[in-house]
């Protein structure tokens, strides 16, 4: 037997266990605590053990229990974050994909691979009323932010030979930390992202925002790219898109929107999103609102081009002997990544699985469990509203107790989950919708979980 | 029922069916070509297609064969490029991993995930003799060394408010072209970075590198780091690695070691390493020569607040209320990436059913299946080495024939694939041994099929 090797009936053996533990987990998910009852101390005792020189075998199995008792399992309780809630099939495709084990960099290294994700990126892009933009598949939300801005300063602004040329990028200050990670990541300079006000609906002040790129001009600063938020990881409030884009077109700059958390609403409320398509890129994130297995992102970009003007370096290593327009087709030219997981096939097979109208309406399920909650938040005397509701997210807090306080009881009662944000200085209590396995009965128990923490705060 | 909701059993056959194609899958694979009979207009008209509006419920499934033809299997004859086997419990591993879907970003987020990765980051660290090195798991080997000089750059020389200021990376002419991509991507300037020379075994010439920084700080430029290759992608050279830390201690350097594709075999030969723990930061790929599934890739760091310095950028998103050292933990603190899969997962399961001896004796079998090429090579009239084999790389070429015409027989044929590399100008066939599945007489067809292509060409 060769190292590593596993004879086929063990091996059978071995995938028709795991079968059963997923099919089992999945069962009892409704069951579980919407968070774990562990510690740091707890999670080093089980899981701090040295690489054992023999194998353990199957035994390896035995872990999954533990494991799954010491994450957060993915309930229809889950609400904090932008969480995406895992859906199954997509999990079986992922678990085939590495059965495959493809590496989808080129049409050469994995024919198949390609060919379908050049469909699925299609897919998307046509669901959110962008059908033509090409794209690309990649791990998360902030590595298509970073591919966008990096695609706007090369098309713009490309680095000389001896280093980035300092351009300005405009963002709302309800962006993702993402973007200014990013522009701190392509050398542009902590000082070039530019934050700018927002209105009451916390979406993006244009008339600020001309008033910046005409000040920084004055200032004789290059302003580079306007970053949109469709919409904001804290209350879900996406900026006026149409507008931006017509700053952007008239003062030639690259306009990249931050969808991650939102733009997959358009498959079910394409009015939120008008002016989408006339973006130059846009970041979107299949493991939040299309319920896929982490990691799933797409960045979708206008111009194919721009994309692989900034991002190919091809070496002999890879050189293509093929003049087939489809068989030269290479993602890493139009990537930051080489090697690429064929994570096209969950997108392929849970997307067909299901179709387009059960996507659609679990989408819509999420919008009016959102608007559930904010009518429960406003009928409640005890309890506020923070901001507007414009997709899923629900920012709120009790008038009177310390909220701090009450997340910390609610996470430890294990009956829902919720994060926190702030809204106008204020701590904000923070429930999220992105997830199918939600119910309105899921919904009510916030209201219940939230005052029953107030509650034992009185005690 | 919800939409997405699948009923138990349903879901559980779906698994089954799933768990059976996968083990029907792996016992084909060695009656599978090494290269699958395929064209552009077939993937195109066998998976362009729209997304249905109603689901295809479980026909998804009967897409698998389809992809599987063509597709390039992990067998035992697949030679190209550094392709990885993708080992079977570390698919069963992805698939929990899936299923549990978590968010390894934080241990708040993810508490066994974050604790796990931790631990097989300590096993990795230790493998390659670099025991006490922090470190995370990311998608590819592109994007640990892009991470690898971002902390680079933010440690010696961090962008000032206004941008990125220019600092010279030194990597050999035979660097992957990674680094130049990473380089570009940081703003860095594509003029600021110095191919040194190699010597006859491809390996960095340490008095070249010595000649260039001294050349740039008289031209009043400011050295950053040193990219050592181990090895490189062409022929497996490993840089001199203690002469680089040398150097870079005494230059003020950064040393990255890009060891995507060899450092793991400092599992099986420590001594080829020397020196690699003076790195201050290290690449290697678990999907490579650790043969996990795509992508498992993984930057090792000697100081965990160094990547911190570069990464961390967090809103009150992601505040965390706690002390516990464990439990603050967040490797999106010193990751590009936010939401993270829980790739540790596989590693954890593939590592420990197997066990450390089986991982370095499989490693020994492919450098022992190098040395097995290598020879017959040597000992055919017609076949001639283009450079030496350190590690599993064999640059090769027939000496009359046209080569690049060979290889394209080679691969048409469909018993072997090999890629291509350029040796001093050449065309050289290139054979790659990082594959679990590959056995001694697998080997041998590589000399029987490059003849028999080379006898083709002559009729």
């Amino acid at each position: 037997m060769r190292a590593l090797e596993i004879p086929d009936p063990e091996l059978a053996s071995l995938v028709s266990e795991a079968a059963k533990l997923a099919t089992d987990y999945w069962a009892s998910l409704e069951a579980r605590p919407a968070y774990p009852v562990t510690s740091g101390g707890e999670t080093s005792r089980l899981f701090d053990r040295a690489w054992p020189d023999e194998g353990r075998g199957r035994a390896v199995l035995d872990d999954f229990s533990a494991i799954a008792e010491h994450v957060r399992p993915c309930t229809g309780r889950f609400f904090g974050y932008v969480a995406g809630s895992g859906e199954a099939v997509g999990a079986i495709g992922d678990f085939l994909a590495s059965v495959l084990n493809q590496n989808s960099t080129s049409w050469r290294s994995a024919p198949a691979a390609i060919a379908i994700e050049r469909v699925v990126v299609g897919w998307l892009a046509e669901a959110v009323g962008c059908g033509g933009f090409a794209g690309s598949l990649c791990g998360g939300g902030s590595t298509a932010n970073l591919m966008g801005l990096a695609i706007a300063r090369e098309s713009l602004l490309p680095a000389n030979e001896d280093g980035a040329r300092p351009g300005i990028v405009y963002v709302s200050e309800q962006a993702h930390m993402s973007i200014a990670k990013a522009v701190s990541l392509l050398g542009l300079g902590r000082n070039n992202l530019r934050l700018i006000s927002v209105d009451e609906n916390f979406r993006l002040r244009t008339d600020a925002l001309r008033d910046a790129i005409a000040r920084d001009r004055d200032a004789g600063k290059t302003p580079l790219a306007i970053v949109a938020s469709a919409g904001t990881v804290a209350t879900g409030a996406i900026d006026p898109l149409r507008d931006l884009a017509e700053i952007a077109k008239m003062e030639g700059l690259w306009l990249h929107v931050d969808g991650a958390f939102g733009v997959m609403a358009a498959l079910a409320v394409p009015e939120m999103f008008d002016g989408l398509s006339l973006a130059d890129s846009i970041a979107l994130d299949a493991h939040k609102w299309l319920y896929q297995p982490i990691d799933c992102s797409c960045l979708l970009y206008r111009e194919r081009d721009a994309a692989r003007n900034a991002f190919s370096h091809s070496g002999d290593y890879v050189k293509i002997f093929n003049q087939d327009p489809e068989e030269v087709f290479a993602f890493f030219e139009e990537s930051i990544e080489l090697t690429r997981r064929f994570r096209a096939l969950k997108l392929w097979m849970s997307l067909q699985y299901h179709g387009r109208y059960a996507y659609r309406e679990a989408i819509i399920r999420d919008l009016r469990h959102a608007q559930l909650l904010d009518n429960a938040v406003r009928a409640h005397p005890q309890l506020e509203l923070l901001a507007p509701v414009p997709l899923s997210a629900v920012c709120f807090r009790h008038r009177i107790k310390n909220n701090e306080a009450i997340l910390k009881r609610v996470i430890a009662r294990g009956r829902v989950y919720l994060s926190n944000a702030t809204i106008h200085g204020r701590f904000a209590l923070r429930a999220c919708f992105v997830n199918h396995r939600t119910t309105p009965q899921d919904v009510d128990e916030i209201i219940h979980e939230v005052i029953a923490a107030a509650d034992e705060l009185n005690a």
